[in-house]
Formats: structure tokens, sequence, C-alpha cells
């Protein structure tokens, strides 16, 4: 089998990529190594930057989310007994959007369906051959699908299979240099067919931890407190989750809010990773192969659709207009706003979350740092361009 | 012996707060632990915020700074191969001003020398008595003067004696917090009587460390270099100082670099500071015996002056308009401006200093504040406003 681009993973990224490129006349084969049912299970992110509004736009895939996203022009941040509004579109122009992954998934799959592109499911045992080759030698992909062996040969592969994918460890070690951190702490998140609590986000530094208040509609709340990273599920009954994120939120807003059953919880670890270069001969990494950001300002989705948005640009130019200038710079070009990202995510975790062993000066640098954030116009501007995301 | 407010401590706070008094026709009798040409023979921080320059004309000791001092609407910082330029005028429409803290030092002194106020120099075992004391009973300092005993009755006590003084000390142990960072390096600082390298200040973080290329005037410059805390001032030898800021600056500064003969060499820890509350009953801290700063930003006299800004406007009030109600307040409005002063300080600090166990990771996350710093006009105004100094 021959394509012209072999996508790695059929997560939002490598849709968007297929989509994006279908759109151009660039054709793609997906590979995703689990079923387009388990995809869709995930729960994820749901503040979309207008960048990426404005990607699925022109993947063809804005009607949904046009008439489904709540656009946000603000934010609430809360410490101690102070709360107070950053808003976004008095320092942007732009709100961001809510609307979950999954819904960005489900759209780009019934969207993928209909261009009748190539998509393999249930892919294993993945390899990737001949990336780094120079010359007419192109790459090949050989991997099983539902037991059967296939081989692709191509001209690009991208890498977009996650953290965990096999395209991030077929660029050989001594090619790339990872940068990670991981934090002390996870978050604990619930999904819960209750009403927002707020009718926008809420980020909460308490004393007991960082909460969120998030939302997907009128009747689906998201709602997440930190928690010890050990902390097992099992151990936090519904109630024992509402009680812990009442007390980490204003009183204004517990007095507020509806609990009920939640209809999803788990517990997640907060990472920050890099790798350099996001490149390897005709291997590209988009997203998560790349990098991860703690969940915290909600980049992971959205600098995903950046390394998206700078790689189908490339490609674009190579196939149409035969120039390849982008393609060879394509890692230089994606690092420069991923590492913005990671120091934006950095930023939020640190200033909003209790870590362990910070000294009495360390909690009162955080409170000033939200003080300052809080009184200062140039400080709330420099947060709310980084939310609705920088420009590509 | 009686006045109305005993200030304890004769350097720059004490003298300024002693000097504008006087216009107010406030009497203040100034005790120095050390003499006069003690005091003027410190070499500190040369960068006074706008509302201190606008606090040195009240105290009408502006004549000076007027023509000696250097308007600076602007500063440059370096990193790795980068350097860019933060406009202060741009974000402010302030500059700072450049003129030793020795100089106003001794402008107030010269000043207060006219004034016919009363200073005692050389003064040893302070003790204070009764400030937390309510009613009628007036507080009363105790203390030698050139080996002769003295009391002073009065109404309040300015605590200017700095970190290691005894008015912070004469708070109750149980009435007082106290928040403190000590800086894994100091500063190796020299002054030499060369034309400074630029006309501007030059914050540079290198991979050899930090670097501060600073002056006083147009043929005296002031430098510093990040170095282990247990470095022995014996062990930098003019030539190796020079060496070491040369590859610490940006090139095209290095290759400007006049250096010659240190006239003064001394190493600096760095720490942060604050003590709460800044007041104890008619006792009100001023300056260093209330908080410490790393001098990265230069906040260490401008911090001071906020404090006399507003233990002044409120002895003022009390005097002349009987109104005390600032003067119960103190506390709580200096700290205020404090924390966020020990915010920038904190911050300026760890963004420009290498420190010990960085992982590639932090090193990535200061390269990214940096670059966005540079890139982003928003965190441009945030560094201008906080430099040139938050409004009182």
């Amino acid at each position: 089998m021959q394509t012209q681009v072999v996508i790695i993973g059929g997560g939002p990224s490598g849709l968007l990529l297929a989509q994006l490129l279908h759109v151009q006349g660039i054709e793609a084969v997906v590979l995703e190594r689990k079923t387009r049912d388990y995809v869709l299970g995930r729960i994820r992110a749901g503040v979309l930057e207008r960048g990426l509004v404005a990607l699925l736009a022109e993947a063809q895939v804005e009607t949904r989310i046009a008439t489904q996203g709540f656009p946000h022009d603000g934010t609430v941040i809360s410490y101690d007994d102070q709360h107070f509004r950053i808003n976004f579109t008095d320092h942007t122009d732009h709100p961001v959007m809510v609307y979950g992954q999954t819904e960005v998934t489900r759209d780009l799959y019934d969207a993928r369906e209909k261009t009748g592109g190539t998509t393999f499911f249930n892919v294993e045992d993945v390899q990737i051959h001949n990336a780094d080759l120079e010359g007419t030698t192109r790459p090949r992909v050989t991997f099983t699908s539902d037991g059967t062996d296939h081989e692709i040969t191509c001209d690009y592969i991208a890498g977009c299979d996650g953290f965990h994918g096999v395209s991030r460890q077929s660029i050989p070690q001594e090619k790339r240099s990872e940068y990670e951190k991981v934090y002390p702490f996870g978050w604990l998140g619930i999904l819960s067919e209750t009403p927002p609590v707020h009718h926008e986000l809420i980020y909460a530094n308490s004393p007991h931890g960082f909460a969120l208040c998030s939302m997907r509609n009128d009747h689906l709340s998201r709602y997440y407190v930190q928690c010890p990273t050990d902390d097992n599920v099992a151990d936090w009954s519904d109630d024992r989750f509402w009680n812990e994120l009442r007390r980490r939120i204003p009183p204004e807003f517990a007095a507020k809010l509806q609990t009920g059953p939640s209809i999803e919880k788990s517990i997640a670890p907060l990472r920050s990773f890099v790798v350099e270069p996001m490149q390897y001969g005709r291997l590209f990494l988009c997203g998560d192969a790349a990098h991860i950001v703690p969940p915290t300002g909600a980049k992971g989705l959205n600098t995903a659709a950046s390394d998206v948005h700078y790689l189908y640009r490339a490609l674009t130019a190579h196939y149409r207009e035969n120039d390849s200038a982008k393609l060879a710079t394509y890692s230089a070009t994606a690092l420069s706003r991923v590492w913005k990202a990671e120091r934006f995510s950095w930023w939020m975790t640190s200033t909003l979350h209790r870590f362990p062993q910070m000294s009495t000066f360390d909690l009162r640098m955080q409170r000033a740092e939200l003080e300052f954030l809080r009184s200062n116009t140039a400080a709330q501007a420099a947060l709310a361009q980084n939310y609705v995301g920088l420009p590509y």
C-alpha cells in the first residue's frame, strides 16, 4: 500500500491533521491502536483556543462546535478569601471555546468517515522504517491490524501517537533530548450530570489544595481537586469528593454547588515533558508524542493543535507549492510555541497548587503572585493572552 | 530628654523620615550605632524609583539628584545569545533615577545638619520601653552614646535600624511571624573608576551565572557576578572578576568593557525576609528592620522608602489633623506593598540566576520565561511597572 502521509495515532491531533490534509487534497492513512469507541470514551480537557477553533473550521468540522460550544470570555481565580475574574476579551478580543475534546474527536471521526479516508484500528506492532534516509528511498510503516500484517510506503510520517507511542521512540536516543518535570500531586476528576456551579471556570488555590470547576454544558460538569499521586480512586466516595471541592472554592460558589452521582472518576498525574527535536528525517512528532503539559491552563490539546497547524502548513507548501522550507524548520517552529505553552502551564500549576514542603515564605510568594495578578492589568493581559492562545 | 519621634537608625530610611517629619514641623531624634562617615562608606544600590525621588523632593533634598542623577528609561536583559531592552517609559511614563544610595544618605545628612535636629552617633545598648502600653504612659528609649547614658521619652518610635537592629527584636517573638528564603549564591560586587560598559543597566543570565552591569556616573561603574556563598573575596583578583564578567554578558558589550583596578570589592549574600506585623504598639518598623529583598531589581532602598512614605503620612495625619487612623493601619498598608516588592525581587532573582541542582527542564523554564518576556508586551509592562515602582 502507498500513501502520501501516514499518521500514527487516531486521537484528535492525528484526525485533525488527516482532515486538514484531505481538504488540501493530500492523502493520509491513519493508524489507531484502539477502536473508535475507545478513543471516544476518553475524557479530556474541554477548553479550545481560538487557533484550534479556526483550525477546525479550516478542516470543515465547525458545525457542531458553533452551536454546542460555549464561548467563555473570562475565568475566575480564587485564593484564600479572595476571588477575581480575568477578562479575556478585554485583553485579546477573543474568547475561548468550551467544547469537550471527546466532541472534537467525534466531529473529526464523522468527517473522516465522509471522506472515505483509510483508517486502521486495533493496530499493533507499528514500526517505522527509513524515516531518516536521504534521497529517493521512501519511508515505510509496518504494523498489524486485527491480526493482519500491513506495510505502507509513504512520503512522510506524522507521529501523533502520544507519550507512550512508538513515534518518539523511533528517534534514536542519542538524537533526542528529553526534558521532564513530574509534579508531586495528581488531579482527581469527576464528571457529573449536574448544572455547573458557575458559567465560567473557577481555578481555586485553597489552603486544602487546588480545585477546578469546569463544565461541558448546562447539565454536565467537570470538577477536579488536587490529590496525592498515590491516592486511590476507590478511597474517594462521591461525598468525599464533593466535600473536598466545597471547602476549596469560595463560599459563595460552594453554597450554590449542585452535587450528584459521578459518572466518571479518575486520578491523573501531572507532568511536564518535551522532546527535542520534534523531527527525525521524514518523521514529524505532533502533540503528546512530543510534549506533555500539566492540565492547569488546558494547553494539552491546544498545543497539539499548534503542532498540527505548523505541520499541515508545511506539508501543504510542500505538495502544492513544491516548497519544503517549512518542513525543514518544522521542529524549531513548533518548539518555539511549545515552550511558551510549557512555561504557561508550569506557571499556572506552580501558582495554583499547594506543593509538599512549601515554606511559609513560598506560600507567601504564591499569594503575592495571585495578589499581583488580581491588581495588575498587565499581568492579567499576559495571562489572558496565554489562556486564549498565543499566535501561531 | 523628650521628643515626638525617636528614629532608631541613621541610614537613608531613618534620615529620610526625619527630614520629612521636620518639613512638617514634627520633631525627631535620630540614633545611629556608627558614625556618619561609616554610614557614608557603605556601598549600596543606586536605582531609585520615582516614588522615592518624589519623596526626596518632598523632603527638600532634591537639588543634587536633579543635576547628578541619571534618569534611565530602560534596561537591558540578556540570556544565552539573546538580549533585549525593556522600555520603562513606554509602559509607565516614568524613568528610574540612577543615583547612589551613598549620595542619597549624604544629601540627607547635609539637610539634617542644616535643620539642627538632634542626632546621636556611636549609640550602643539601645532599649525600647513601653512601646506596647496603651493609655498615657509614653514610650522611652534608653541608650548610651559615646559612653554616656541617655533616655528619651517620646510619642512614637520608628525602627529604621536594619535587619540586625534592636527594633524588630523588641517585638516579642510570639507577637511576630517571620518569613525567609536564603538563596544558594551571593553577589560579588566591585566598584571601579571606569566608564560604564553601557548607559543603561544590563541584567545577564548566562550559563556561567548571573551578572549585572550597573553604574554610578560616567566614570564610576558597579559590576556584579553571581558566586557561591562561601567564596572568599581574597580569591577573586580583579583579573578573575573581569574575565568572569566578560563571559557572562553579551559579546558586543564584553568587547567594549573597560576594566581597571577595583576600588571596592565585596560579597553579599542574597536573602528574602519579611516580619509581620511591622508595628508593635507605638513602635513602627521601616525598611531592612522589617524586610530584606535580594538585590536583583534594586528594591531594597525603594521599599524602605515606601514604608517611610506610609509612616510619614500617618504621623503627619496624627500630628497635624489629629487623625490616627493611618497609624493604626500602618502595618497592613506597608506590608501590602512590601509583599509585592518581595515577589518582584524573588521573581527577578529566580529568573536571572543559575541555581544549583536546576534540572534541564528548570533551565528551559527559565529560558522560556525570558523568551516570553522578550516577546510579550504585557509581560514587559508588568516588569516595567514593578521596576519603576508600583504606586504607593
